[in-house]
């Protein structure tokens, strides 16, 4: 049997989304079907209101109903001490590891000549202004560990450099729990490089 | 951080769905913000679409668009064989098992005295005049493997006879893969008593 036209669309519709597969969107479907309409409903509305309400914060890049994102607005951030990211999915990663206590720049992605992403196309400029206006006493990157997150710090760095500001990159090293064994070459070369003094 | 409130509605909404943890509402919600806004604006409107154009069929209770369902109305199926399951979810599963080619009667439900449900809840009315009129030569159940299962299948079996119907039930037995060792000791005398000749 085939299901009716308006099931299948929605069960096409849900396996598009990550982490669901076939099955699972065939269990919500007929999980939203069965339980109150309401339900359907209030889903619905969330995923519309989101798309419409939440902008980028024209400051940060960070997701936003205001001009100014929470974070920019929060008086207890330091404002000194911004934090580069790609993008502002990277923001809420980082705040949830509770380690920084900045501001952010998200640059919308990172700079790959083999996708055809240059620095122009990247929130690179805005940045510069950023540092000009607001004179941080430190850059820190928390880019990619790859080629084309290398290749963007590397970059950075040199654009950064008549400005006189400090820059940090995050360290790479081991993920904590993980064993030696689990963890790649390039990993491990870049652990013992960022080794310190106990 | 917090997120902001719609994307926090928002992963509030995916976390009620089956199968949804907090962490995958959270990763779905990122995801729609970030993709393509088509892809929200379809999902929304599959959403509330299944629910405004999906009915039940008027004869045995299977989703529809129609007031038959494709079911109903395919000539192929075998209109004297009444499969009788709890929703018309198990009429998906079964069909999908590929081994029956009657029709089907949804009753909505099981009997179950501890949640309040007794046989004029269901539809058990309709079948009964389903059978008066259609004079079907089987009603084949396929409910549920538990007490309220058990309970609904005989008081069917009762209601039945003075219609002189031939009434039959699924077999109960071993899950297909599983060993002796992981079913369970009700399975197991179920399993026994429905042993076969070879």
């Amino acid at each position: 049997m085939q299901y009716p036209a308006p099931i299948k669309t929605l069960i096409a519709k849900l396996a598009k989304l990550p982490g669901i597969g076939n099955r699972s969107a065939e269990r919500i479907a007929l999980h939203l079907l069965q339980a109150d309409a309401r339900l359907s409903n209030e889903l619905a509305e969330a995923i519309r209101n989101t798309r419409a309400q939440i902008r980028y914060c024209t400051r940060c890049g960070n997701y936003s109903v205001a001009e100014l994102c929470d974070l920019c607005n929060d008086p207890a951030r330091d404002k000194s001490l911004i934090c580069v990211i790609e993008r502002a999915n990277d923001i809420l990663a980082l705040e949830k590891s509770e380690g920084f206590k900045g501001v952010y720049h998200a640059l919308g992605g990172k700079i790959s000549p083999l996708n055809g992403i240059g620095p122009e196309q990247l929130r690179i400029a805005a940045l510069i202004q950023r540092i000009k206006t607001e004179q941080p006493r430190e850059i820190v990157l928390a880019l990619s560990a790859d080629v084309d997150g290398d290749a963007t710090a590397l970059y950075l760095v040199n654009e950064f450099k008549p400005l006189g500001v400090r820059v940090t990159r995050i360290a790479h090293g081991l993920t904590v729990g993980s064993t030696l064994e689990q963890s790649d070459e390039v990993t491990l070369a870049r652990a013992l490089e960022g080794r310190k003094e106990l």
